[in-house]
């Protein structure tokens, strides 16, 4: 009845043959945007320093710019003194220059003047007149970042891929690169079912159920870098989905069939995934629990992914995390992985069964994880949850105080 | 010179004191939204759910909606007979019931008949005919989410201070819940000094450099559910940045100073916060590296916050991702930590001194934590470290294997 074969892949297999069978990664389109709304997106491409960086010599303490040798054994008990030659106020280019014995006050990001090589800090010396008593020895480089030490003209800064957040922004503000190219990939959302009706719906009509697999997959994508568009809520009618999949396809490069959970739509998605140009429908059915009855498909000429969810929040939600983030990894050539994996003490036994990979949501206690209760219909599992306990096909139930993967976020 | 009593004090009495002069929590601000801009924001209000959820009981299967006593006993060996009474169709409401051996055939996500309470899977029955075999014992509420099983009517779905992702969304939707009230906290960014150009600057003037801290503050806290927006560049001027601060407090609750680092720019500040009215600067400088030269006044009868950053882009950040965010946390009434904090062993050494708490960026190596080369002038270490390792003030110099502190992200 459900029509998924016997021998299920299981989800690694299934990742690596979709990954494979339409040859990611594909090479990225991009588009140009301002840096202002770039943040949380990715960049399409990989960016290199237009220039050297920093573009001059600059003291990174309030002090004397000096010749390292000139400190040479210097201490609190030696000093040493040397000739206070001016100073070099912020933001301005000096061509001043110090020769031997001599220093000149610097300002932290400020100008280091020619011939010197380091910086002593105000507290390592005592001002008197015209001199400076320096009671620290220096070392070349001390205090101080030489032009170029940081950024090389031509050294990648960003990488194809990448997400822009507060960790790179920094160095392209830095740089004056304020247009970045970022990933343009066209993720659509369709909803189908017959007991699907919008969010926005006042009141519930009889036996229907509001659309929050939409909403929960484009606040996840875009949590990952890759913004989608919920599309529309397409009636569980063989016609109107195929001409929906196929006008939306036009447009999409990836289109996720999402809250269907009955078992025509299943059925409809899977007949119109085969007609797909090749190779059409790759993965009917994954070994995993929940989230056996996924779809996975593709057009390699046209580069088109289609994935049909299954309905329930929870296995869509489990699938969404565990196969679909994965394969758009892969796809647009990210290596890192979308959740970090760790160790963690069972605070409770985890019920599970041999010859399927099962996720368990569960929550944080003191320090150890503890199996959620909660069914899979539940839509309200993942805002208590802090990640998901992962049973592989080779693990049956596993007791307190052993150590189980979890998947955290 | 600098300006700094003797006795700093230390980072985490530092924000304990600034919280308690400043009464935090305060009371939260919100604004109304529509759900579709509210990702990565942040909740106002306590929200309470309308409604029980589910609406309807219903099932989390494929299968027939049955009495649970009725399967007492059942296997595969001595299965149960029940006669199939039809059918309850996806997404409409039925009024349809079941008595003593009677089964009706759901679909997953529709409507339980009057009267069932569990579901049997399709897997685990035979069909003949109008009857059906079923091969297991289920219990009372197996395979199907009773009415208000999940969400009771005026439970809390959404805390203040909560960050709204797809962890939440799902039950927003589910619920109809398209207008949210977002916290309403006006967050501004002035940046300080003659040297400081904006980013959109194409030719670098002798001496100066983009404003690249303004960018990553803006970038860091949008990460973390705080939207801000980057105010002027203020030279270095005490009139200018008096003038500016005091405009930009009508409208700001919190104002950060960044990016000047020059000694004068420092003392203005510091001036300008001193003359702030109750209980105005509360923190000159803190004993932490980098980070030293941080300023934190406040202002209670208006609930304003003033910090002044160091100018280093690395001391800048450090200090915005271990004081101004734990700050806004608590301001905010959030009492999760901004960043996690986890024990890693030391690839190499760490070189520490005592009496400080001192953060060194690391990068991630086999597992083992790698402290970064690179000096505190650097933009771009963050994008390459994994965290921070966190020496304590009681913590010198830390050999390669021991474990040590770090806060990653």
């Amino acid at each position: 009845m459900s029509g998924f074969a016997k021998e299920l892949m299981l989800r690694k297999d299934a990742i690596e043959y979709v990954s494979s069978a339409l040859d990611f990664p594909w090479p990225l389109k991009s588009r140009f945007a301002h840096l202002d709304e770039s943040l949380g997106k990715r960049s399409g491409k990989n960016r290199l320093s237009p220039l050297d960086y920093p573009p001059f010599s600059r003291s990174t303490r309030d002090g004397y710019a000096l010749r390292s040798g000139d400190s040479a054994g210097a201490s609190d008990a030696l000093p040493v003194f040397l000739r206070v030659r001016g100073e070099i106020p912020m933001g301005v280019w000096s061509e001043a220059a110090i020769g031997e014995g001599e220093c000149l006050l610097v300002h932290t990001g400020g100008m280091i003047p020619e011939g010197a090589d380091a910086v002593v800090m105000v507290e390592d010396t005592v001002k008197a007149g015209n001199w400076v008593e320096v009671r620290k020895a220096l070392q070349s480089g001390e205090n101080l970042v030489f032009r170029g030490e940081e950024i090389v003209r031509g050294e990648k800064i960003l990488g194809a891929g990448e997400l822009l957040d507060y960790r790179n922004v920094g160095i392209l503000a830095t740089l004056g690169i304020c247009s970045v190219e970022l990933l343009d990939l066209k993720i659509g959302i369709l909803s189908t079912g017959d007991e699907i009706v919008p969010a926005e719906t006042p009141e519930l009509p009889p036996g229907k159920i509001r659309d929050a697999n939409a909403w929960f997959l484009e606040f996840l994508l875009s949590r990952h870098g890759f913004p989608s568009r919920r599309l529309e809520i397409v009636p569980d009618c063989r016609e109107s989905l195929a001409e929906s999949v196929m006008k939306n396809l036009e447009e999409a490069d990836i289109l996720i069939l999402s809250g269907g959970s009955s078992v025509s739509v299943r059925d409809f998605c899977s007949e119109i995934m085969e007609n797909l140009p090749s190779p059409g429908l790759l993965v009917r059915g994954v070994n995993m629990s929940p989230g056996k009855p996924l779809l996975m498909a593709g057009c390699l000429p046209d580069r088109r992914l289609v994935m049909g969810l299954p309905g329930h929040p929870l296995s869509c939600s489990i699938v969404a995390i565990t196969v679909l983030l994965p394969l758009l990894y892969r796809l647009a050539g990210i290596e890192a992985l979308p959740f970090r994996t760790v160790q963690a003490r069972l605070a409770s036994d985890v019920f599970g069964k041999a010859g399927v990979e099962e996720f368990i949501p569960a929550v944080d206690l003191n320090g150890e994880v503890l199996p959620m209760p909660g069914k899979s219909g539940y839509v309200s599992v993942l805002r208590d949850a802090k990640g998901l306990i992962r049973l592989t096909e080779n693990e049956e139930t596993r007791r307190k105080g052993e150590t189980v993967e979890v998947l955290e976020w």
